[in-house]
């Protein structure tokens, strides 16, 4: 059990302190933006992380990981307006002397320090401006500083996004907090996502590493935009224990409360960067009921959310559900046609395969809300999974497109 | 070697014959349109098809897939409006009523007429219509009768697409003709693709199978639009040896002859279905060098070629080539980044792994053409592959969004 925290984010479990300055690297738009974010943690914490698996990753994505591999950080260095990827060798001397300046800063170990990069690809990073930003970023506690940071953090999307929840485990109050940013882009590029979680419990590093994979595969890694992977996609989560008590290990009682707020602030991030993808009005939350196995619930539940055909079947409130019948045949899923239902909203599309006595007005006023819920029973077995995308609009062309260097 | 033949098509070769009406399947627009075609030939043919690898395939493939378990065929009934998809047992005795009525008319076996249907999933076939139709159709040689089938086929194609090619061998002249449509759908729908193809060549079936699935590889398969994959997707090649000669085999002196011919004839389609892919302007093909392996050149061919990143790329002339690279590290093919040059056109983007010293005037200038062409050398190996798509526009949304059942 868990309570959401008001304004809540990434400073909001004890110990953790954030803030955001506006460097000029993201040179867009009519007002100056944050576009250099600082965390830092008034002591060393446990730390994971996962990444993208291109294998074009980028450097900031390259040192982190090294840095993790002790399962320690203290802090955490983001710019916006430049990924700093394809950039070679350079790419790695730029990476480590951001970690390297922020290390300076806050009087710690340059290996303690985690970097984050998320912009056009293939230029340099103005290393100047970003040394003069971490020279003057000032992280302070709660929700300014958290919002600061969650700020610096964004390219293309239209809202910050933060969420912090907290709950009890015997005498301890825990924090946990996050912040993302998703589908956008300076110079229009890539959807990176980023995902950053703080917790003030203490947790030890093999339970904090397998919660985040896990945390990591029913959130973030069931979101679409737009099924291009970015190079510097990266999810984070670290514990600094200032709340106190004993660690919590896989076999601690409070392991599943901890899990379940993760879990809650992933997914809670997951859907609103899901809700504002590139150029999108409506959210959609597909889930994949009775499938043979989990594999095949991700499978056809994530097909089904990245569809062309089914995202501008929602953005036309056009109930041409035979699309959903369409990516599920091609998901790799294990389907047996006659066993399988669609529903969109409380309306069902297709029962055993066919088409349902269908009210077609009524399965288009089902999509024409902020959110829409498509739900599919598979009729196989009892592993489901839920994925979340969004509508595919002109607008997301427009801003991919409408725009030269 | 081969030549072209002007306005060849589905029925240039000798024997075969095609037409196509008009039966108000497809009711949309203001005059009437062809929606349903019949090609025949005159004697039985050796008959090879590929079919969608959809877990949810339609009737009329499952249909057409038994009628080729025996490796002949002599006829071919189409029509779209309607794919006949999820439609459950009456889609299959819809399916084989098609396939009835045609070799009735044919006085031909059921068995040795194949079925095809592309149009909205989870609507009964109009079977009234459809057997008026097929009643009606009167199938014509050469140049009349190849158009009308060309355009009984076409959904939200915007030409309709043929080709057909001749050689010598000896003293016969062989011809193979070929059909498609690609990317449209009445109901907006999906993506279907057909391609037909028929050869007056005498064709032993095993060197019939093996060539079809070799060329669906390096022309059809390499085809994208929006990722989405149809119930519905038919490929056939019919060889009547009408023509004459001895039966073409693997070890045949001529094989190789008649599969750059077919070859020629697939690929040509297939950049044509690309260039014609909903709401494009701009063909892209992309060719992918020195990959490691055969599957690694397709993979990263058909990653590059099919993401929304790299189409906006091009639809916005906006020389953001980090976008080629983040596909290509996304694609799952073995890359070395310090290895991997990208080019556009004639320019030089990346060598090596890093920006090369580029003339981004230059490189949006590559852009603005009727095709653009990217090049990437992984520098890994000897495999190669090329792969074609188009520009992802506001058209393509507003085709398949700005539609009310």
């Amino acid at each position: 059990m868990f309570e959401w925290i008001e304004d809540g984010g990434i400073a909001s479990a004890q110990g953790f302190s954030a803030g955001g300055v506006n460097t000029g690297v993201k040179t867009y738009g009519e007002q100056p933006r944050l576009d250099l974010g600082l965390l830092a943690s008034d002591r060393p914490c446990e730390a994971a992380g996962v990444f993208t698996r291109s294998s074009i990753p980028g450097a900031p994505v390259l040192v982190s990981r090294e840095h993790l591999s002790d399962g320690r950080a203290q802090a955490l260095v983001v710019n916006s307006g430049c990924s700093n990827v394809a950039m070679g060798e350079q790419g790695m001397r730029d990476a480590r002397a951001m970690a390297a300046l922020a290390a300076e800063k806050l009087g710690i170990d340059a290996r303690d320090v985690l970097v984050g990069s998320t912009g056009v690809i293939g230029r340099p990073l103005p290393m100047e401006r970003i040394g003069a930003g971490i020279a003057e970023v000032t992280p302070a506690a709660g929700a300014p500083g958290g919002v600061a940071f969650a700020r610096s953090i964004m390219t293309t999307d239209t809202v910050h996004k933060q969420r912090a929840a907290r709950f009890r485990l015997g005498e301890h109050t825990y924090t946990v907090g996050g912040v993302a940013k998703g589908s956008g882009m300076v110079h229009p590029d890539m959807a990176t996502v980023f995902c950053f979680l703080t917790t003030d419990a203490p947790v030890e590093i093999g339970l904090l590493r397998s919660m985040l994979r896990e945390v990591a595969d029913v959130s973030i890694n069931m979101v679409d935009v737009d099924m291009d992977t970015s190079t510097s996609d990266t999810m984070l989560l670290l514990a600094n224990g200032a709340a106190g008590g004993e660690p919590i290990d896989a076999q601690h009682a409070g392991a599943q409360a901890l899990r379940g707020a993760v879990e809650a602030v992933a997914i809670a991030l997951a859907r609103e960067l899901a809700r504002d993808g590139e150029g999108a009005r409506t959210l959609i939350e597909v889930e994949v009921a009775g499938a043979a196995t989990q594999e095949d619930a991700r499978l056809a539940a994530r097909t089904i959310s990245s569809s062309p055909l089914v995202k501008t079947m929602i953005t036309g409130r056009d109930p041409n559900l035979g699309r959903v019948m369409m990516a599920l045949g091609r998901s790799g899923a294990a389907v047996e046609v006659e066993r399988t239902s669609v529903f969109i909203g409380g309306s069902c599309a297709f029962r055993s395969g066919v088409p349902s006595d269908v009210d077609y007005a009524a399965l288009s006023k089902e999509m024409d809300a902020a959110e829409v819920s498509i739900r599919v029973d598979l009729g196989l077995g009892e592993a489901s999974a839920t994925a979340w995308g969004c509508d595919l609009t002109e607008g997301y062309v427009r801003i991919n497109a409408d725009y030269t260097t």
